[in-house]
């Protein structure tokens, strides 16, 4: 028994106990560091890593949790806490078949769900499920599994209406924000879109974070629900509604291992799609030498993937193989892509040719499905719409269900980056300019980011701006400069 | 720059940076929790998981460094740290290869096992590749480069002498401590064998936690070698000489996940072995169904990885695939089992036979090597020596060379187990009762443990004692009976 003092350490999802090096419990119960124990408050209990203290940070009998394991058992300052040895996990028994290559039944997968969502699993734990799933090493029917057992520990929204459409990206290309185009679009034509997006995990900006800079996108189900009633659609952030919770801990983990785990992506986005109450879903996979999917050979198997997992659970699953070789649009960052964005709904005469181009491909396949017309007919009437101004108005008609209509703006401090030769475009790293925007502070700094200059093929002389770089501070312009120094290949010209 | 402060914090090998939660870094470097970060100190510089502090814990300008960091950094209190990003660890591309089934080249451990030593990975990272490595992912030649790789990174003892004999088991039977009793036979006899010990890391007790209770295990390279020159042979602590630095640190990964990779088994073994200086290696491989290895099958696969690896890196490997089926010996914990190897060493007339036989098995092998004669004649030499009383002596002598010589005592607290039926003892669970003997303090209570009377085919009576527990602290004497009364199945008795 312990009374629990709030030291004030976050550690994010692991939970951490912090307890004085000479408690009788270290000695009398061979309790070590980096033991796991339950920690038991009041009927609830969670899991929890032990580090021990031989500072006053902690007088006799007292211990410290980290602030989300607090928030997880529910518990304050003066609560009095017990900690006792950990039962085995059974569903860890799986983990260990897997890890020794064997199929994996349906139950299997549940269990191991349940309990990573219940954090039971430590970063070890969870390391070792992640690993043991990567590399081919999962059947199709494991991929189902994983699927239905990702839908079934998450919320899960229901819909009157019998067909509800979504889309997605597979990602990795910097700017590609054709996804408000995309809702405003099909949502005048009447398709019901209730879209839930992502913050940046490793990217300097998600849909969500983008569309933060210009409404509120942090709603409950219910704020969704009366939302999509009124203009058939919502850009709201995923994180919020907690469809695939055990997804966010899994792919942090797959993002400290920088691994792609086709089965975990393919679970991951159909878990969420499923989840949201989407029926029809348009899922885009670009594809090129620095995008996340590198070639045409990998977005065929994704696109396999995607098709088989996604009839299993009962969706209807549409895939469009694109180019990833360069970003799409101008603005790499929050405010930068919104910007992008609103210059595409507005028709005005310089907005991004290439991210009208996409996004009115995505919401022509979206209105192919739903109005059952051919690919031209689909892709003229999104043209259509978006010349209209009605995108525009569904757009800020969106926005301000949502909470309102803001303008963002870039960052003050900005800085060119000039060609130093003569000649043509041929090749651009996108994980490269990824990083730059990200150095700049996006998204953590809205407006920080890149305005991007220098597409593929483009004639560039010497003098010309490549791109601009914008950043919220000064400091942050120093260090993206200091990386300038260091980084090669990052445009090629010929 | 930090001012840095000692706040006490152990978190063991995973070094931890705390830092104030609004500090301008986690802001202008986008630093969250968990990120991996470079922290730089007067030259040096280790990789550190950043978490963050709200409280006073810190005032603005200070970090904290978890007290291992602090050692490995040789930093101290008010001193100022650097804190920078993170460059990427390439080796890291390997493991992710390794995840995606590829094999590896000699040089891609090479790096891997220099990285991990150096501090580098995170235990996320520790973990995929562990989990990588495992499930028979390893060919052969790879088992070969990464025992080649974790020798390269220790220390290594050099000795004058052309034959160095050295024995091990790969253990997993409670109370199986033959290696004092075998060393000081054979170093009767001539042989020179420098015996280095692990402690326990999940069992009751390793071979230093037992010597540990008699005399003094941690000695350095010189001092081994002064006992060795005096007496043949020596009976220390593996530990502290850093034979195999990376494997203390897979191991714990491995412990932490349950698995028994056998490629990293052979490849701990083996690199120990060869950086201690042996040259012709007795491995003892106990089997059975709750021993380490499960069955004979899996004894002899594992004798074939051991034979083939061992040859490639220049080692003399014998194998013995021995009864795993029951406890070797009566004594279970630190002082419980040396003092049943004393009672052999002794020649006591109620010494544990099985103890007696199966080291005089292994010293007979070993002396078989070194005289070339047959079998039955080595382990004749082996029992003659032992009965001689001259390995007793022989014993002492190593003892007192290494500092002393004391008999150490049994738990004061003691409690025993009685059986309710009449039969014959049909199976034993080893890992119950090194379960049991954990709880009453093992091997942290050096005192603490079990004394064991049922073996296989014993006929008990009702009311005869099973075995006896026995507990430095009432406590824990307390705790072994609240689980005694949900334990089933420890005992067959038919």
């Amino acid at each position: 028994m312990f009374t629990l003092r709030n030291i004030g350490i976050h550690s994010s999802h692991e939970n951490t106990i912090f307890i004085r090096e000479d408690s009788p419990l270290t000695h009398s119960e061979g309790f070590k560091v980096l033991t796991r124990v339950f920690v038991h408050f009041n009927g609830s209990k969670i899991i929890a890593t032990l580090n021990t203290v031989h500072s006053n940070l902690l007088k006799e009998g007292e211990a410290g949790l980290s602030e989300e394991a607090m928030i997880r058992l529910n518990v304050k300052d003066g609560d009095t806490i017990v900690v006792k040895h950990l039962q085995p996990i059974s569903s860890l028994s799986y983990v260990r078949a897997k890890i020794y290559g064997k199929e994996l039944s349906e139950t299997a997968y549940q269990e191991i769900i349940k309990d990573v969502v219940d954090g039971l699993y430590s970063n070890i734990e969870l390391a070792a499920f992640v690993t043991a799933c990567a590399g081919n090493n999962m059947k199709i029917n494991e991929m189902v599994y994983l699927t239905k057992a990702m839908i079934s520990v998450g919320q899960q929204i229901k819909w009157e209406q019998a067909v509800i459409f979504d889309k997605h990206c597979v990602g990795g290309l910097p700017g590609n924000r054709t996804t408000p185009i995309v809702v405003s679009i099909v949502a005048v034509a009447g398709l019901i879109i209730p879209k839930t997006s992502s913050k940046a995990i490793t990217s300097p900006a998600g849909t969500a974070d983008m569309m933060e800079t210009i409404t509120k996108v942090n709603l409950s189900v219910e704020e969704i629900k009366e939302v999509v009633k009124k203009e058939n659609a919502c850009l709201a952030w995923g994180g919020g509604v907690k469809l695939s919770p055990a997804d966010d801990l899994l792919i942090y983990v797959e993002k400290a291992l920088d691994i792609d785990s086709e089965a975990q992506m393919v679970a991951s986005v159909l878990s969420k799609k499923a989840a949201a109450g989407s029926t029809d879903v348009v899922i885009d996979i670009p594809y090129g030498k620095t995008a996340k999917v590198r070639s045409h050979e990998e977005a065929l198997k994704l696109k396999y993937y995607f098709e088989v997992v996604g009839e299993a659970i009962g969706l209807k699953i549409t895939v469009l193989i694109t180019d990833g070789s360069q970003p799409v649009g101008r603005g790499i960052g929050p405010a930068l892509e919104a910007l992008d964005v609103l210059a595409v709904l507005k028709n005005e005469p310089d907005a991004a040719a290439d991210l009208r181009e996409r996004s009115t491909l995505i919401a022509g396949k979206l209105l192919e499905i739903a109005h059952s017309c051919s690919e031209a007919e689909g892709k003229k009437m999104a043209e259509d719409i978006l010349a209209s101004g009605k995108a525009f108005e569904k757009f800020k008609a969106i926005c301000k269900a949502q909470g309102g209509f803001n303008i963002p703006e870039k960052g003050e401090y900005t800085f060119d980056v000039i060609s130093d030769v003569d000649g043509i475009v041929t090749e651009i790293d996108n994980r490269k300019l990824a990083r730059i925007a990200k150095l700049a502070g996006a998204p953590k700094s809205p407006g920080a980011g890149i305005i991007f200059y220098a597409p593929l093929h483009k004639k560039v002389s010497k003098g010309d701006v490549l791109y601009s770089i914008y950043a919220e501070g000064k400091g942050q312009l120093e260090y993206v400069k200091e990386y300038l120094k260091s980084v090669n290949h990052l445009i090629v010209i010929e």
